[in-house]
């Protein structure tokens, strides 16, 4: 019997407001962070489960307390009953009552079980000696929809859909597997797209992800129009007609601005338009989409939970599903909502970027290929090349495609050098520094 | 020009788990909890700003966190210039893009400026020298939409037609608020309710909440179908026919769930089902109130944000709108949400409860009967006869109505006494020796 010694947290940031890598519309000076969980026990193979919840400065220090606050259902925990059994270690965090109360599902509290799960993935992934996707994707149907907390989802996908979903990606499993090995997973890149880049340096990253193989660009929209239409015609103009080109407006609009908007960006031929308003507006979203189309919607990374997803789902207000690996409650949601676009037809391009999110979220998308919807068309996973160097086992790109990770675990664990070094409140920490100015 | 001195937060919890008190279908065993903040200036006035966030046990240490990540928005900060435009402080907590991005407006973080804006509003009452439904209820039609943040909700109401329903109340202020004065404002009793009530117990609150005066009790539900039935046909046998019974399910149901089981209950004259379900699920809210009708859909208690709000009513998903006064961003929010409600003729029935949620809450409805709706038709704020002796100004009911305040601030100032008492982690906290018993 293995168990759970310690939940140990921690608070780093890296102070990437200097550069204004990570500006746009409404994040003006993020200071990309993880609120970092490492989970560790008394089993001789050393094996270590890490997690965390990606945020951009202050209130990281809130998204620690709140991880460290699920100490109590974990330290002294027997590990095998609780990765055995990952569909009732989830519901057991996210139906503690009182701390439901705090969301529900929702907020802060909510990431902070999406870390603790994410990290137990880590260490099951690592016990098991495969890389998440992997792992997943060799899982059963029934073992898969066991994950699934399925309240407040069956008037739109049952059990018995998930089942007969996961059931007809079982033949090919293997193939897909050995395509990933070879060719990866394409990926779209956000690095020439940031508001508070120059004309110039939006054209000369522009040509050198054209020339990385990469088949789609994103430029971050919303803040000024003339702006965006001077930008928007000189990436198409760097890239030529055969790249795509998406836009972001992170949440800045209401539905007649967004729709006014991209009026506008239309004859650029846009490959989606991203975050047209509140990530909770089910039904503005729906408008905009009527409103915009044939642009596709895409919305996801600051969504909730599953259940949000699925209502987006069935009001056709998005078009593209974008999940992400430290918003909702984990891996085990993130299935959900991929079972959910599965069942929609609905193409899932995760976001990422950040601390980390690269690194987690691929498995997500790699297991998708392998079992849920059994093909890439018209899936790409963002890419922004940024914080790599921190982790134990970085994203291999090459030709603009995630190279599937060999690697056991989920992507998710940061170098120890990287978080004594970025460790919020220590003396040689440059965004402590920042701070401190503030 | 007056400074704040100091953000000051506790974390306060009553060992309310040992009665079954609040014992519902979903929270089984609450500690109800205040998440506190008290700011102090240096006026020579002596006033202090209180408020907080109710919670009902484990994570209100992560809620206070969250109150004191903004004590840096708010320490050393000018008093005049933060009440004086409390829509631009309002829009400052909020629109921190860096603790934006730990909800966005939901969860944690949004409770706890919603914590912050309401002691702020405490402040401003006192300093006026008066109630706060008074302070708001005087306020122009002007300054009370410049509290205001329409950012997603122009779809639905734009300050021109917020404006338009302002004004005209305007005529009858002074009258409504005579009436308020000597009459009250009528109240709902959930008191005899709880789950883990026996149905003596039951029984005997129920009379006593009609020789009380009540005119409306209420029943949770949801746990035991059959416990359901004979419940609610003894609270109906007890009654009579003239009293309302509401029922809530706190959450509990699926669509079909939720359908299936209120047709088992309809017999017994239901004033309305409460939370039939995940109080994110907009769409499955509309089929529930197609399904039941003509049983009304009530629900609000936990909905995040003003954004919910709007699609619940542009869906027809709900037909009794419940604020709570610690579950949004305060003050100004409640009052988008009042105007929402009015604009969509839709009558609010606030939640109340808890800790403190009766002396808050009562302001609203009061503000709202006097300067938005204009009416307190099929109208009642919750109450239930619970830890208001902790209270410096608690509520008064009489007759089953809430006995409008006249005491100057927002109601939500705790004794010194109990805050000391009942500080979690202190020696002669019960809460704390509950929970190391856990």
């Amino acid at each position: 019997m293995t168990t759970v010694l310690a939940l140990e947290t921690s608070d780093i940031r890296f102070p990437t407001s200097t550069s204004l890598d990570g500006s746009d519309a409404m994040n003006l000076d993020p200071d990309y962070s993880t609120a970092y969980v490492r989970i560790v026990t008394d089993a001789a193979d050393g094996h270590e489960g890490h997690g965390f919840v990606f945020t951009i400065g202050r209130g990281n220090d809130v998204q620690v307390a709140a991880i460290q606050a699920l100490s109590a259902h974990l330290v002294g925990r027997n590990v095998e009953d609780l990765l055995d059994n990952m569909g009732a270690t989830w519901r057991e965090f996210v139906w503690d009552s009182q701390l439901r109360w705090l969301g529900p599902e929702k907020g802060v509290m909510h990431m902070a079980i999406g870390a603790v799960v994410n990290a137990l993935w880590d260490l099951k992934a690592k016990r098991a000696g495969l890389p998440l996707w992997q792992l997943l994707g060799r899982m059963t149907p029934e073992q898969i929809v066991e994950l699934i907390d399925f309240r407040y989802l069956t008037d739109a996908l049952t059990p018995d859909e998930a089942l007969a979903i996961l059931r007809a990606a079982v033949p090919g499993r293997a193939e897909r597997e050995a395509q990933l090995l070879s060719d990866g997973y394409p990926a779209y890149t956000t690095t020439p797209g940031w508001l508070g880049y120059s004309d110039e340096k939006l054209v000369r990253l522009a040509k050198e992800a054209v020339a990385d193989g990469f088949s789609m660009i994103k430029l971050k929209v919303g803040a000024d129009l003339h702006d965006d239409i001077r930008r928007m015609r000189l990436a198409r103009e760097t890239v030529g007609p055969d790249i795509r080109i998406g836009t972001d407006a992170n949440q800045r609009w209401g539905v007649d601005e967004a729709i006014e908007w991209m009026s506008h960006l239309a004859e650029f031929d846009v490959a989606w338009i991203e975050e047209p308003t509140s990530p909770d507006d089910i039904l503005a979203h729906a408008a905009i989409a009527r409103g915009v189309a044939p642009i596709p919607v895409a919305t996801g990374e600051h969504m909730a939970n599953r259940i949000m997803f699925k209502q987006f789902l069935q009001a056709d207000a998005l078009q593209i599903v974008q999940i992400d690996a430290t918003r909702v409650g984990g891996v085990n949601e993130n299935i959900a909502i991929l079972l959910l676009a599965a069942k929609f037809g609905v193409p899932v391009c995760p976001h990422a970027g950040g601390v980390g999110l690269c690194e987690a979220v691929q498995h997500l998308s790699m297991f998708d290929f392998v079992a849920v919807s059994a093909t890439s068309e018209g899936r790409v996973i963002e890419f922004v090349d940024h914080l790599h160097e921190h982790f134990v086992t970085p994203v291999v790109m090459r030709g603009g495609a995630y190279q599937a990770p060999t690697a056991p675990g989920a992507g998710t664990e940061m170098h120890a050098a990287s978080r004594a070094q970025y460790a919020f409140g220590s003396a040689d920490s440059a965004a402590s520094m920042l701070a401190s100015h503030v």
